[in-house]
Order: C-alpha cells, then sequence, then structure tokens
C-alpha cells in the first residue's frame, strides 16, 4: 500500500513508500483510509526529524472506513466510518503524560497511508453529518479546541472568546463557541481572511497588522473587562499580550508554538493556564455529539492528493491557509 | 403609593394597599417599577401566611427606572432601567444560607409595588435587548435555569438537557440551553404547549399524559444514555423518575416543588443532585450577557394590572400558563 | 355577552356593553374569544365616529376557539382555534375593491367581543407554534406586512428592507423580512427600541431624532444603491423621504397614515408605489405557513383587559408601544 | 501557461495543453485563475466533442485575481478577486437566447486555466465571505438554483422546495431555499447523503431508493398539497414524478439532464415549467447579496489539481458526490 513517510528533516524529505498492508490482531481493526489533514504538529515532526532515525508514517487525522476487524473485535464491524484518536491509549478522564506517549504520526505509525490498522478502543465513529474530509479535521484541531473551551474550562453562553489567526484550532473554536452562544473575537494580519471569520460567526474582528496594539482592543471591545478565554495557539512572543487581553479568573489555554515556542508564564496570577495535549476519545465523542446537534461544517481550504503531502505541507508552512489542509487518500 | 400585600393565606388574602412611598438611604435606590411576574415560590408565600403575621408585599422579579439616588450612590444614576436582585445580600460566590435569609417578597418587601427601595448593591443594569415585561421575567425563574444549567453544572453543547413542564424555569431553560447548544427534551400534558415549545427551539417532546413512562421514553431517545441533566421543577414522586431518566455522571437540579415538595434523594449515587436557590448578583449579570449575545426573547403567557395579582396567581395556581404571568404596573 | 363598542369619536366613547351572544347560521362558526391586538386603523375607527350613528363591536385581529358549527359547516370543527380574517369576503386573487367593503371592526362586528360570529370562509387555524395573543397579531398587521414584502413584490433573500418605527406592521415586517434572508434597516427615535430591534434581527438603525435625514443614511448603509424596499407606514411627509431612500426599480408599499394622511406619490417615476390593503385569506394561510416553518414568535409589548379597551388605544395613540399591544378576552 | 482542453469523446481525451497567455484588449481583465468547478454539463461538453473538432478549454466557473486590465476597463482593478460570468452576454434582463450564444469552456474558452482573459462586463466580484474554490461554485450550478428558486418563480417563507439529488445544483438550492425561509424536501439514494443534506438544513428527506414511490411522499409530507416548486435537474423519467409531487400552481424548473433528456412536458397544465438556463451577471450579482447576507458556504466535496481534471471528471460521472467538485489552479 501507498504510505508518505518521513526521511529526512524537510519536506523533500517526505516521501511516498510502498509497505505491506497491516494485518489487524484479534482487537484491531483495519481502515481504508480515505481522507487526512494536516496540523502545525506535522511540520514540526519533520523539522525535528533526526538524519538516519527510522522513517514513520505522517499525520494524525484522518477518516476511513472499517475494511476487516479482529475476532474479539465488538465496538465496530465492516463498513463503519470511522476516525482514530491522536493518543490511542487516553480514552478517558484527566490529562495522564503515560497515556500519551503513543500517538499518531509520531511514536505510532500516522494517518498518511492507505490502511491502518488500530486498536479498537482508539477509534471513534465518524459523525454521519460530516464528508470524510471533514471528519478528518476532528481528531487533533477541533478537539484541542473543544478541550480549551469546554474541558480545562466551561466556556458558557455570553462568554468572550478570543481567537489568534484563522488556522485550523482557531476556526474549529470559532465554530464551537459559537455553538455555545459565547461572543467572538478573532485577529488576522488579512481583511479578506477576517470577512470570512465574519461569515462563519466571528462578532468582532482585529486586524493585528493595522492594530498592533490588539490586547487593548480587546479591552475596548470588551468595556474594559478583557475576554474570558484565549486559545494560545502561538506562544513566543505573542503570549505576553494575549495575557493582557484576558479579564481577571479568564482561561488562557496553552496550545501552539507557531511563534516558535509554547507559551510560557504570562505572570499573571489571577488567570489560569493550562498546558493542552489535544484530548481523550471521551472528549472526542463528546465533541461529536455538539457538531451533530449544531450542525457544524469544518472549513477545509486547500485539498492535495496524498502523493502531494511535502507540497501540502509547504503550503501549511506559509501560513496562508483559512482553517485546515485535506489530503485525499484515492 | 399602591402596593399588594397579602393578609391572609389564600389568593382574597392578596390585597391593594397603599402605603407611604419608600426614601432611599445615602446606599440606596428608589425604582419607579413598570413590570413584575409570578413565579410559583409566590403562591407558596400565600398559601404558608400565618393568620395574624405582618403583611407583606409580595413578588420578587421585576423591573422599574431608578427615579432617585442616595448620595453615595455610584452604581446606578437616574433613570438607569434595572432589576433587583432576589437575594440582596448574595452578590457572588458560592451559595451560603446566610446570604439568604433577606429575598423579596417574603422577608423584606418585593416587588409588587409602584415603588421599591433597595441597596445600590441588590440590582443589575436590565439587557437593553428587552422589554421590561420581559426583564421581570429574569430575577427568579430564568435565574434558576443558568445556576441549574452553568452554575453548578457546566452544560456543554450537544449535551442532553430534560425539562419537565412549560413553566417559566422549564421554558426559561430551553431558550438558555438551546443558546448553549444542547440537545432538548421538553414534558407536557398538552400537544399544543408542546407544539409552543418546538418552536421555541425544542428538539424532542413527551406527551406525559400518553406516555406515562417519559422517563423511559428519555431512554429510548437519547439511545439509551438518558439525558445529562434533568431540571427537577416538580419534586414529590417526579422526582424518581426524572432521576430514571438520567445517565450516570447526569445532574439532577433541584428546584422546585409543584408536585407538593422538592425532590428528595433518588437513590441513585452516580448522579448529582445539587439544590438550587435562584442564583447571585453575578450569576444573573453573566446571564444578562448570555441573553444579549444569543438575543434571547423570554416568554410571556399573559399579563395582568397591578390590582389584579391576586387572580394572576389563581390562574398560576391552576398550571395553564405556558411560560411566565406578567404584571404590568402602571 | 361583553362587547366593547364605540359610541363616540373619542376613547371615552369606548364602552362595554352587553349583548346577545350571536348564533351561527348554517354556514357560520360561532367563536369564543380568547385574545384580540390592536392596530392603528381602530383609532381612526374611533376618531371618524360620527355622533349619532350606530354603536358596533371595535377590533379587527383576534384568536379563539370554535364553539358551535352551522350544520352545513366543513371547514372547522368544535374545539379548533381559529383568527377570523380582517375582509371576510376576499378569499383570495387581486385586490378588488368589492370584496374590501365588508371588514371586522367598522362595517362587520369586530372581535372586541366575548363571542363572534363568522362565516365558515371568513377564518383560518391558528398556528399551532403561537399563543392565543400572539395569534391575534397576525389577521391585520401581520399579513399587511406579509403582503408588501411577498404578494405586490417578491422580496429575495439579500434584498434590502426598509422599516419605519417599530409598530405592529413594522416590527412584524422585521421578522418576516429575516425569515426570508432580507438585509433590514430600522428606524425609530429612541435608542432603547433600536436596541429590542436589533434582538429581533435589524441588521442596521437609524435614530431619526438624531439623524433627521434618514434617507441619506440609507444610501450610504447601501454603498450608495438605497433600498430595494420600504414599508411607508407613516404617509404624509415622511413619504417623501421613504422614497429618496429606494434603489431604482424599488417598491414603496403604501399602507399608513400615523403622520396624518396615506402617502401621495413621490414623483419618482422609477418605483413601484402599490396600495396595501391587508390580504386575503389565500395570503394569510401562506403567511401562517411561513411562521410555523421559521418559528416566528410575533411581539406584544403591553397587555390590557377587554374591558380597558379605551386606555389601551390611549396608549397606542401615544406611540410608545413596541410592536403590538395585545387584549386578553378572559 | 497550462489549459486544460478537450480533444476527444472521452475523459482521456481531456489534457493539459500550454498555450500563450493571453493578452487583454481595452475592454478586457486578464485574469489568474485560482480555482474551478465542475458541471454535469461539463461531461456533455466531452461526450458530445467531434473528433476532429478545434479543441477548446472546458469548464465554466471559476475564481481568481486580476492580473492585467485594458486601458478603458473601470469596472476592475488589479488585485480584485473575480468570476467570469457563465453567458459573457447576458448582463441582465429576461432569457434571450441571442445572448446565450457565447458560454464559457463551450463556445469560447473556459475558466480551466492558468489565465483567462474576458470582457469587463463579464465578471462579477467575489463575495469576500467566500474562499476561492466556494466561488468556483457561483457561475452556474448556485446561479442555476438561484434564478429557478427566485426569477422564474419568487420563493417565499413556508413554501416547501424539493430537490432531486445531492448534487451541486440541488445543494446550492437547498442553502438558498433555506436563506429564503423555506421548507426543504431532498432526495437521495444514499442515507449517508441524507445525513448531511439535513446538517445544511433539509427538512425531510426521502431515500427513493427505498422510496421508489418518492412524490406520493412529497404529498404525505406536505399534507396532501404537494410542493410549491421543484428543481428537475434529472429529465427523463424523472420529470413525470416530479410533476405529480407538485401543488396546483406550483412551479418545475427544468434545469438538467442527468437521466438522459431534459424534462419533457409532464402533461400538467395546472403547472409553471420554465426551462433555465444559468442566469444573467445581474442575477449573479443579486445571489451574491444574498450569500454574503445569509452566511451561506458552499459545499465542495471533493478538489482536484487542473491536470486531473479528466479524473475529476469521472469521478463526478460516477455520481458520487455530494455538492460540487473543485479544481484547484496552482
Amino acid at each position: 500500500m501507498r504510505a508518505m513517510m518521513i526521511h529526512g528533516p524537510d519536506f523533500d524529505g517526505v516521501r511516498l513508500n510502498e509497505v505491506p498492508v497491516p494485518v489487524p490482531g484479534p482487537h484491531e481493526v483495519r481502515i481504508r483510509m480515505r481522507a487526512a489533514t494536516l496540523n502545525y504538529r506535522d511540520l514540526t515532526r519533520v523539522w525535528l526529524f533526526k538524519p538516519g532515525a527510522a522513517p514513520f508514517v505522517l499525520l494524525s487525522c484522518g477518516c476511513g472506513e472499517v475494511e476487516a476487524v479482529g475476532d474479539a473485535v465488538t465496538r465496530f464491524k465492516v463498513g463503519d466510518r470511522v476516525a482514530p484518536t491522536f493518543f490511542p491509549d487516553w480514552l478517558g478522564g484527566p490529562q495522564d503524560n503515560a497515556l500519551l506517549k503513543r500517538n499518531l504520526g509520531n511514536t505510532v505509525p500516522g494517518t498518511a497511508s492507505e490502511y491502518m490498522v488500530v486498536g479498537e478502543q482508539a477509534a471513534v465513529h465518524a459523525p454521519a453529518t460530516l464528508g470524510d474530509l471533514e471528519v478528518a479535521t476532528l481528531p487533533c484541531a477541533a478537539l484541542t479546541a473543544w478541550r480549551s473551551l469546554f474541558c480545562v474550562r466551561a466556556t458558557r453562553p455570553g462568554d468572550v472568546v478570543l481567537l489568534l489567526g484563522t488556522g485550523g484550532v482557531s476556526i474549529a473554536a470559532l465554530q464551537l463557541a459559537k455553538a455555545a452562544g459565547a461572543v467572538t473575537i478573532i485577529t488576522s494580519s488579512s481583511d479578506a481572511k477576517l470577512a470570512r471569520a465574519r461569515a462563519l460567526g466571528a462578532d468582532l474582528t482585529i486586524n493585528y497588522r493595522t492594530t498592533p496594539q490588539w490586547a487593548q482592543r480587546v479591552r475596548e471591545l470588551t468595556g474594559g473587562a478583557g475576554a474570558d478565554v484565549v486559545l494560545d495557539v502561538a506562544g513566543g512572543e505573542t503570549t505576553a499580550q494575549a495575557a493582557e487581553a484576558l479579564r481577571s479568573g479568564g482561561t488562557m489555554a496553552n496550545i501552539g508554538l507557531v511563534a516558535g515556542e509554547r507559551g510560557k508564564s504570562s505572570g499573571r496570577q489571577d488567570i489560569d493556564h493550562p498546558f493542552i495535549r489535544v484530548g481523550s476519545r471521551a472528549d472526542f465523542e463528546n465533541m461529536n455529539r455538539a457538531i451533530v446537534a449544531n450542525r457544524i461544517r469544518p472549513v477545509i481550504d486547500e485539498v492535495f492528493e496524498l502523493e502531494e503531502l511535502g507540497r501540502a505541507m509547504k503550503v501549511l508552512s506559509e501560513g496562508r491557509v483559512f482553517g485546515k489542509i485535506g489530503i485525499r487518500i484515492r
């Protein structure tokens, strides 16, 4: 079967390999993958690849159809449409680092292949309301947004949610926050992207190029109070300004490192600063209920073929994408 | 000024009195009341009235305009539209019985009068999006719903919220739960009321007259799982069936006693059973943000004049009302 | 039975009469009225009443329950909830003055009474999603809005609808226009009313007191183009400015005379200026489908008892009301 | 530049050609194309291609950025994002066959190329709320839906719109009809597609495989009345059953020939049967207003590279797609 594997620390090192179709054990299922999506985290898997290390199958997010099941499998049957979970071992409960060691597209083979075999506990049923590519946006980006808004914190109707940029996590968070009745503020360097964000329900928008003091603008827009929660997908120097934008008692979800490294302490002692690592299978299933009930349609801006994964990664690294980049697996 | 006071343990004991217009102290405001609404709790104030006790001004919920302010007042100015808080002393934080002793229309004068004087800490600004009668639905019924859904528990998008009947708390909860992206199930003995509930966003409806085993029906409608939260406004024998309808880990908000007395332990140890007493001023202000952001319009089914309060109470006691009964104070 | 009849050309001339309960003929139904609402047109019935003329039962809008049916009746049965039509003879088709001579609360008895008898062709089934008072807003105000937007013109998604003031027709039109995907602009002299209009979905608002050149402001808000349709509920001097606010090819629905007399020709030959007279029974039934499908909840700002009709009319004449004034018939 | 041209009457005849970049005349603009989409009509262009005929650039729908403008151009400037119109000569007014002779991807070069030159009158500004691929769904499929619902007929809130299958026109019509407050019924042979249609707002769904008498089912779902309008994208034998599903006075928009040939007269004389040919530039601009005002997001199910056009056409011909197939032009 075809699989896109990493062989060197740049996008040229992302290459097609022909590998044997995996065979499911008694408690495992084999999935014929149909779609995958990219996350910024996949780029770091490439950049951090040590020359000489063993190549592995990339990507953590995908959707496919169960095509074979082990004898002992009870959760799925052939023909079910499913998404593998990011952390195969984290089924529920609080974050426990011991359960996070195995994760797709890193320490275990990822979704960028024609077939995957996963334990039957390591997948969820795909929401029937979504197409394959849409389902493939959920396991990492959307779940990170969900966990930030509804697990480490209880976002309520009327809360003000601040989103930084229009990448995959922020756009998923925008949609989930609107479903929860929150007021949303989103930033971008592009007025065109802000127009699209408004069409997705963004209540207030800030162009951080023309308004570099965007934290102050958030305060103005909230009558001085500040936002209730911010999803810090950037880290680095962004974190300090994100903290300024928060109200006392607010939550800064520490998510990403697009700006270089994950956010450090802001010095503010009156805010929460939880470190987010995607979410558990139970979180995923709860999120799916919310997606179906609220008719959320994930946003996919570009789509590439499996063989073009390196090129797709380059596009993602250039920061032009609104929402997610998808990969069709035919 | 005119005030409706209780003089005996039945609705004939609810009578108009002419009393002096109260004068605000330095930290107080005087409100020209414009609207009030009824709650089931007001009926119990009548029924439990001990003959010979001192008459008092009834009702806990209202809306009016600040007409005079004490010298030290900073939170309000003349002309502000406000709603007094149910518990004048509970400004925020967890429920503390010491703060609940003073409550409107019971241990302190209520809203059924032309004028009220309250401490400046004991009122909130009225949401600009609502008319006076609509504001007057909020202080008790809507806030009880808010606290049940979002304070003693964190209702999330996709959660299943079960509502019993179409009274003031249930209808407010329906609107708040929909704003939060929840799935709502509501019961009634009347198909006509269920039709109106669907128009307010109810996803699933159960006529408990034709489906007396409604808890079982809730389980069927949720694929066997049960609801995540139920607002038990009835108590008495209803509580046991409400508990059956809940999923493991669910929440039964113990709210009312329409069925005779507040709900007793259901015996289930895998559910939460918090005892709700309206909410704090901070809760009220958070709820108002949600109401404005989500354009919620409270439901008022009938409106009476101030002088007709006894008659209005009788109508409420007959259980025919959908949502709230309002009182115009001209 | 009780009926509110007009005896003289002012609100003091609106008085309670005890009259015989009417008996339905073979093709008629008797309705136990439960609710009515007021329109500006009812005030003109009072003001134009000629002393010495025969008193008649006022009001054109109401809702009740069929309580008796003639032998030949097939459209309704006892227990049906219905609303009488404004023009008993206009069942469908284009406006034909011959069919408009008989109209409720004017040339035939109106809805301000305990019982009404109407021909079985002269009533429609009440939408199940609405309460009695809500149904009673439909026969004149909402239907006038419906006919203006969807019968004399085909309002489409994206069209710009301009509404003047926040009276019954304008607020119904706001709700119907939003259901149809239009962009709505509404004017008022009150920021508080504009806030409430925004909560009902108004996209853009203009305070005509602080912006007396509101037509020019409409042009600015529409990129110079002007609105596609305006509902001229005012007439008099307002008409000229309303015409200025319209785009070429736009429609000015000639509806009301709050400003003194119905609108005269604006001189513009590139706009339509249809003269609206409520609508037919078929229009009413089409509108009801739209109301149910789009979960529209009419807006009732104040409610009075039947006996208080004169007082309610005075309140309406003072122009303070947002939406409609209701009358409960107990 | 790269262009995908047709050389023979099957998908293998769809081949990449290197052709000169076109140069705009004084009244023309050159567009750097970014995205295109497929329609069933493009397949017929292939199937009907006469061996030996001159190859031409395929496809009618696209989106790009103006990159050069002729000296006399006033409607656009460099940098504008635009969509070419299907019929370059039909600017507005009723359908006139003389204006339809020139149409993209057929008698004039289509959108499947890196650059296009069109007259400045033959393009519209792209809605800012949409991404390039989303814009590229509009010129043919969405506009055909728009014209069927709002130009040859005035679809109103509460009207029942029947949609056959989940192809590009039907899904666009579903979204536009919902924006207009209509009730929508949609058919498919796939329950999975029906689930996705419900998530887009479909009110009622029919699986025509398990319910082959779907016209009868439409009548049941509408209380016997039938639908107000049906978009007949199929023709052939489907037309007769589509006619059965219509109410008297209803409209059958004659659109497509997926079932072999465009629909013939149904024999019913009480319905309208207009022959639809996409729409004019003015229609396109009106539709875009509706899309922006109602935050409509077109549905793209699959995306291919420009060079893969033949393969994409094959996928479309297999009928598996939900909504539209997109083509990225990099």
